[in-house]
């Protein structure tokens, strides 16, 4: 999906709701046990019921290959189905890949060629060499961690980089760039807004508008809305761009609203609560 | 496997050589095509071949999720061998995972419970909530990324930190922290010396001197010898503790030295001239 659909799509759902299918069975409803793939099943009735109110779908890997090779096969299932009955939603996969060159161009012919997914989110450790060979797919995304949404993002993300003019920042107050800010910084280099998005925790909140300074018009990809405690308005503010430049993920919050019987219903109505929202924040910027 | 059983492999074995089962349909011989699964049965021979002169074996999940579903089963498959038939080698996957906490709690079930493998490469970017869920497996380790073989290591591996004591560095010249050296000092932290391991590729030469300073006693998984251009020499001069405390692996070296009949034959004689570099250097070290 190109960079032009993805911004009409939004238009047209007034959503840029991404739907995360975490499907964790210890967590569905009773009822879909006895169908043949439960796990394909609960996706597929939640997939029928929020997809005129979302663009995106993101399996989040560890979710399937919890389950091994049953697991896979539900996954692949699940993104046929996208693909055959919504084949104007981007299907994310959540996999959080990155090896040296050889082995991330295996990665990537996995999930761009094999399952034929539109996105994947890539780490950013390994550098250059470990995320390019995911760039050379016409149509199709590196979604590469940035600022995550979790506790840990603290630990090695915001840590403040050595910056050669010392006069920058007077005692105790550090204004040079952070280790987020250089992986935007440097990873920009290797591709383009049209092949390249980040993932920004919607809990960083301000953190926005530096990331904005970085890259004005990349795509976000930003969880953390809802069960992690981050605010839809606050990552509009500081995060939205004139094409809205954002995709925002629930996934807990929608997929295990209700645990009976109506759980795609109940689920469809979560997903219609963020798009209208979502509508707000749309018109409020003058998108729609 | 505890660390004390590691050590002792090491010294009855006289050889602390990983061989990497990055198994690639495309590089493998055309006499096990006709076999039911000739990923599987690659590594069988492989693995047979070169069971006497090796400690561990390193499949890496790249080379098993291209061929989906039956990728994963030959992956599982050559698993269970490995603990059927040579059930004293250490068992890593190399997924290099790493997630926000709920989602890395199902990755470590998936490798620790599901696969049961020994160890589990993990990336760093997430910080503690990501790493710790596999933590908590007596007897598994984690094998974290400090300082990978590739080029890509220098673009944030190798970043300089702010050090807020600015007389440590003239001008032009960084004393200060690297990013790995962070990593390493804040991870070695969350775990200890009998469930955590770092990656640090042998092409990095003098840095092991650096390494050991902060992790003087924990165990080093080592790409990068070989194929990479890393030299085991020097990765010993560095990187050899009392415990030996290296675990040096090759891939292609091995599995691929020939493409004919014999290639079980060819990489069991390329693993033993390895094994007897390797017990020269143990020799030296006065650790056999």
């Amino acid at each position: 999906m190109t960079r032009q659909e993805l911004i009409q799509q939004i238009k047209q759902k007034q959503s840029f709701l991404c739907v995360g299918l975490d499907t964790d069975a210890k967590k569905m409803p009773q009822c879909v046990f006895d169908l043949h793939d439960p796990i394909f099943e609960f996706n597929k009735a939640i997939i029928d019921a929020t997809a005129p109110y979302c663009v995106a779908y993101k399996p989040n890997l560890a979710f399937y290959e919890a389950y091994g090779v049953k697991g896979m096969i539900s996954f692949e299932n699940t993104i046929k189905y996208i693909k055959e009955h919504h084949p104007h939603h981007l299907i994310i996969a959540d996999a959080k890949r990155g090896d040296i060159g050889n082995t991330s161009q295996m990665y990537a012919r996995t999930f761009f060629e094999e399952y034929d997914v539109d996105a994947l989110t890539v780490a950013p450790y390994m550098g250059e060499d470990s995320v390019t060979p995911f760039l050379g797919y016409e149509g199709k995304w590196v979604i590469l961690l940035a600022l995550t949404s979790n506790k840990g993002s603290q630990d090695f993300q915001l840590t403040p980089l050595h910056t050669p003019l010392v006069g920058r920042w007077g005692p105790g107050v550090f204004k040079g760039d952070r280790l987020y800010e250089k992986v935007l910084k440097t990873s920009k280099e290797w591709g383009n807004e049209d092949n390249m998005m980040y993932v920004v925790g919607a809990t960083q909140g301000q953190l926005f508008e530096r990331i904005r300074d970085i890259v004005p018009h990349h795509f976000l990809l930003v969880p953390g809305v809802g069960a992690q405690g981050g605010s839809l308005e606050e990552v509009c503010k500081y995060g939205m761009t004139k094409d809205c430049g954002l995709i925002v993920n629930s996934s807990r919050g929608i997929i295990y609203a209700s645990s009976d019987d109506h759980y795609a219903e109940v689920a469809g109505n979560k997903a219609r609560e963020l798009q209208q929202q979502m509508a707000e924040e749309l018109k409020k910027a003058g998108i729609i």
